[in-house]
């Protein structure tokens, strides 16, 4: 293996936030700073964008405070982005840009946290680099709260968000439970555009069967209306009242989604589709179909960054993959997404493995049809012995004297661009 | 004042539940086995449903430790309503029927924990139990996220919301402040259907003029959707992104609600409207006026019953309302409601004093303007200084061996009727 260059180590983070994202960043950025050939360390402001712009600060120059301050902190300290790089015939300018920024820079070392997508352009990158014989090491980071990145056991950021919701969840059915015959339908809507694995993780709420929530919905399963009214008012009849969870992604049987988001804005740069409006959509038709009364709550965004409740579990798990992904590109990895591999159920025990990043790229990890039971309206017990090893602990917070969470915010000393002005869009 | 009778007591829950309403019904509960003129204690299933449908259950008869299990369990575990009786000369078939529940029952104290509408109905009965000669002693519990109860300078239930949904608001402004090139704007929808109490707790989070929530909007003030379009504009020249928290209960120049829930169940059974939406009709106009990608997240029933992050100090009041409730009824007050008296801001002290009835019942306190910033889109320093008291501390949970919440639940044990069926509707 080629000895280690001297170089600097450059971090971004990419897609939708999470609790633990940054608690990664944090992760690159200590052990970074305890390996003699990193000579610097500098962030991309808004991910591989950051990069292309020659958008970049440094991280050396941040408070040692404002670093560990990391790990209580949810979002994308650095920022981040949704930018898709085309193949390296079609975006070949951008390809050298990013080449020409890490060598105007000395950037020997890139650790990119993110989902599938950025996963894709870190392996464009890897390809570049190797074809350009430039020595740059770069290895993926993973990060979504979707969980559906394959080739790892699950992705930091899922622990936290299945963490907050199975509480919520919890939480909304004591409603639902106390103030069923006013409103005997609460339906609460989880992120998941492709996969069930935040609904599913609901199910966690659900001890025994007065317990919240009663039906779940995923997208892996062809969503029948007529079904799902029949299975609320098997609930109803029993208990009154009833909690649902439902995926934002859920599709119909032609595959089509139930419900795409309206609105001026209805798909992303990627030509993803941004959803919504499902459980609004439900509850008209309970309401309609069943005569009684239904609300729906949408956390939205509030769910992914929840890190007054994130797991301690996936905070450590977050931190780790960032810590191993700078040791295995000083030890001469490169073009590898960091996994994390259980190795052993009882006493959960995870520890970190590698995979090719092109093994990950643009590839989902559906939730097992296994994980949800025959009828496909409930999570089954392998889906509770995957998941609750993951939402265990609690991450302690910062606290500011006002009595609210104090989150750290980068200085973001800037540094000076090196290249001609460049506008990535 | 006369002999305190020997008697049960009797403790209903009403209206929308709340993170510490059980807090409350545990401070009644654990204040009236001590006291030795009560000789039972009865919970009235769903409120005053339950006393007119003589559905009751024997408090006394659950395990100790599932009274001390309410303070750390959301949502009302009596069970609640919304249920309105008329004067006493329209229903007075259904006064008739409580005073015969309860002299059927011997019960002498009636303990009523809810909001505006709970205590016109506690008014009512007293009225006629005093008409009728029978010496009952009625005392209401404040309980009201919404904090528009007059009388009291604020209501148990209030201070966990605004921590919540205060701290829910800081972690989605860190989503907007990563994503902003992608997601410009972030609307926060807050439950308030005639006041701005919640909206305006979230302003909380802001701390620097980077902080979130860069806008509110409050039902007092008349919504302008130009200005407020404008206001939106303005911040996003500054920042590039802005998260803004409305009331879900906005009005225009002319009174009306900005956007009432669709649906089949617009109203619920005291008139109200049920509304919702707002956010998601202001997410729409954003996008198509001003040409920025727009998300929203509506945390609903999530937002009442957050448990998992609810103030200590909130918790607390609410016990101490409970327990005081029943040392006034002891005492021979009737007719009266326990507030809550700020008597020092720095620190805080709070004392509990009494109000009649009368004074509360169908009155609402709404946000002062002054709590408002001149523009009508933030609050003030005097909010600040108003509310930040009530959100201190965190209240403990218990946690189940899974690694979630553990919530109780009361066994139940039914009461035999003593009287002919009767069915309140």
């Amino acid at each position: 293996m080629a000895q280690s260059p001297k170089g600097v180590a450059l971090v971004a983070q990419s897609g939708g936030p999470t609790a633990v994202i940054n608690a990664s960043a944090c992760g690159v950025i200590q052990e970074a700073l305890r390996q003699s050939v990193v000579t610097g360390i500098l962030g991309a402001n808004r991910g591989i964008l950051g990069a292309l712009e020659e958008d970049l600060f440094d991280l050396t120059a941040e408070n040692p405070e404002t670093i560990s301050g990391l790990l209580s902190t949810p979002s994308a300290a650095i920022g981040s982005c949704r930018y898709k790089l085309g193949s390296l015939n079609s975006d070949q300018a951008k390809y050298e840009r990013l080449l020409a920024v890490f060598q105007a820079h000395n950037i020997r070392y890139f650790f990119y946290i993110g989902g599938n997508d950025s996963m894709d352009t870190a392996d464009k990158v890897h390809q570049l680099a190797q074809e350009a014989g430039y020595d740059l090491r770069i290895v993926g980071i993973p990060k979504t709260i979707d969980n559906d990145l394959p080739c790892t056991d699950h992705c930091p950021g899922y622990g936290s968000v299945a963490k907050f919701m199975a509480t919520a969840t919890m939480e909304a059915g004591r409603d639902t439970e106390a103030m069923y015959t006013f409103d005997a339908v609460t339906l609460i809507e989880a992120m998941g555009r492709n996969t069930g694995w935040i609904a599913a993780a609901c199910g966690l709420a659900c001890r025994d069967d007065r317990d919240a929530p009663q039906l779940i919905y995923v997208p892996e399963i062809p969503f029948d209306p007529d079904r799902f009214l029949g299975d609320v008012e098997d609930v109803l009849r029993r208990l009154g009242g009833v909690c649902v969870v439902v995926s934002e992604g859920l599709k119909d049987a032609s595959g089509e989604y139930l419900r795409a988001e309206t609105g001026s804005f209805g798909a992303d740069r990627f030509g993803h589709r941004q959803l919504g409006g499902v459980a609004d959509y439900l509850k008209e038709l309970i309401e309609a179909r069943l005569k009684v009364k239904a609300r729906f709550n949408k956390l939205g965004t509030c769910q992914r960054n929840a890190i007054h409740f994130a797991s301690q579990t996936d905070s450590r798990e977050a931190y780790l993959c960032g810590q191993e992904a700078v040791r295995q590109a000083v030890a001469g990895r490169s073009g590898v997404m960091i996994t994390l591999e259980r190795i052993s159920q009882q006493p959960y025990e995870c520890r970190t493995g590698t995979v090719a990043l092109s093994q990950v790229a643009n590839k989902v990890k559906y939730l097992p049809r296994e994980y949800m039971n025959a009828a496909g309206n409930h999570i089954t017990q392998a889906m509770r012995e995957y998941a609750l090893p993951l939402i265990q602990g609690t991450v302690p917070l910062r606290m500011h004297e006002d009595g609210l969470p104090l989150f750290v915010r980068f200085r973001r000393l800037t540094v000076p661009k090196r290249l001609p002005e460049w506008k990535a869009r």
